[in-house]
């Protein structure tokens, strides 16, 4: 195996997950880091790279390639977004240099569903990748969808992207469960209370109406409150399945890639088999280190 | 006129209002209290009432009637839900007495929207009193919305309340407001903004995605940071105007009377009246003021 010739990171709000990378593009080490770019200060994210993440990856002499929301204001430094239709080569040919040698993915945006744009920034990197780890995916149309705090609705035609739609789902959850009359500390591994809010979340509609049936489910005698984060996981995702995709389409897909983490994308999967989706499960870790391999190696 | 006959309160989740009432309903005196049944400890709401309602409203020795969340398990005393459909005398005969002469109005129950109920404690009596008020609406189909932290959407059929429906729409707005990536302490009164969310609102499908929307017309540059709340809040009383009405009714409702706070009446009357819905507005305390004197006043 030859040694690393590429350091990558994904580098996002609350978290850094960086990787060396030999010159076919698999991992020679990996290391994390609780170096979220929004509890950094004005000039810390470079800083930080050189004396922290450079060393502990001997990765001091490597070029670097960053994605994730180190390219965004509160980040390293703004990497302008693409925008959509893009795909490797547009995004490849779009990179900002921060430092002699490590650059930064832009995000991308694309017209949103209410007149102003929609963004995304390190979901496309994983998508990018996923499309390079599996060439015969690189023509016709996909629908993939990145879940996580804002869940991303992804539609690839002939390897790029063409369009999106974003889904405040797990920033919703996250709120709900802290600060509202939901919130709750157990935890949400209950799968019956999961599928009963799937089956609360109907077509996606009057959302505000359906979060009330998982405090009358408790109050009505019909519940444990220690169900409440189980279904309102299952309403809050169900909701979405049933809705947010026909944003984007324009009616319910038939088949979706979801792309993410495994614990989270086993939710999606179950509440898009239901609607009788046809799905399949990709990593995306290893789709955003694809995705990073494809735009930073040294050619 | 004759002396005050009636000590009559609207006691709450953050706040108890107090009135004494004559012989024919009209307010003697009135008088708010900081003593939201979410503060008290148990056994505290009688000692209190005692210690502090009366000799303010100098009812020491008058009959006293409460209604709202006084009757839950964490106020003074649980008095059981009275199952739809329910009128006045339903509920006159279904009185919690507590104390010698303090009686508690009941919550009402209904089948909800997800197979468990649905219920409401406070609202009731509000809508209840708005029939007192206005003897020709006693017969015939009425829809009247009461906004709030859980707005009540109420179907009325000669003279009783058939069914009704819950939507967290001020509770998400507030958790939204001070936890998520939206938060702000820019008031909401911005009507360019409010008019711009109800457009983004739809046919309030999808709102963990038009959520997003909120934060994107901000990053695009569309739109300053300051008027996130009012869309904020016209988004999701829009997407409440469009959705919940359906679920009450199975279809979109044609005249919606709303009772309740004056200032947030006039935010739901601009989202139906742009939905083709004919509004008529009434107030909110008079209407409990009534409820609470046919429910409660000597006979």
């Amino acid at each position: 195996m030859a040694g690393p010739v590429l350091l990558a990171c994904d580098w996002g709000t609350t978290n850094l997950r960086a990787w060396t990378l030999d010159d076919v593009g698999r991992v020679a080490a990996e290391h994390d880091f609780a170096l979220g770019v929004s509890k950094l200060a004005p000039g810390e994210a470079a800083q930080r790279f050189e004396a922290e993440v450079r060393p502990a990856l001997q990765a001091r002499d490597l070029p670097a390639i960053l994605c994730g929301m180190v390219g965004s204001t509160i980040g390293w430094r703004e990497a302008p977004y693409a925008d959509c239709p893009a795909g490797l080569a547009d995004l490849a040919g779009r990179l900002t240099k921060v430092a002699p040698a490590v650059r930064i993915v832009p995000g991308l945006r694309c017209e949103g569903i209410a007149g102003g744009p929609d963004v995304m920034r390190g979901e496309e990197t994983q998508v990018l990748g996923w499309l390079a780890q599996n060439p015969e995916r690189r023509t016709g149309r996909h629908v993939v969808c990145h879940p996580g705090t804002h869940a991303k609705w992804v539609l690839v035609e002939d390897g790029r992207i063409v369009r999106f739609v974003t889904a405040m789902t797990g920033e919703l959850f996250a709120v709900l469960s802290h600060h509202s009359l939901l919130k709750s500390d157990a935890p949400a591994d209950d799968d019956a209370a999961f599928d009963e809010g799937l089956a609360a979340a109907g077509e996606g509609d009057a959302l505000a109406a359906r979060l009330f049936t998982a405090r009358a489910r408790v109050v009505g005698g019909k519940a444990k409150a220690e169900s409440t984060p189980s279904y309102l996981s299952g309403l809050l995702i169900g909701s979405e399945a049933a809705s947010a995709p026909r944003l984007l389409l324009g009616e319910a897909p038939k088949q979706v890639v979801l792309l993410g983490d495994a614990a989270l994308c086993t939710r999606y999967r179950r509440a898009l088999v239901r609607r009788d989706v046809a799905v399949e499960v990709f990593d995306g870790e290893a789709a955003a280190i694809a995705g990073l391999f494809a735009l930073g190696a040294p050619r």
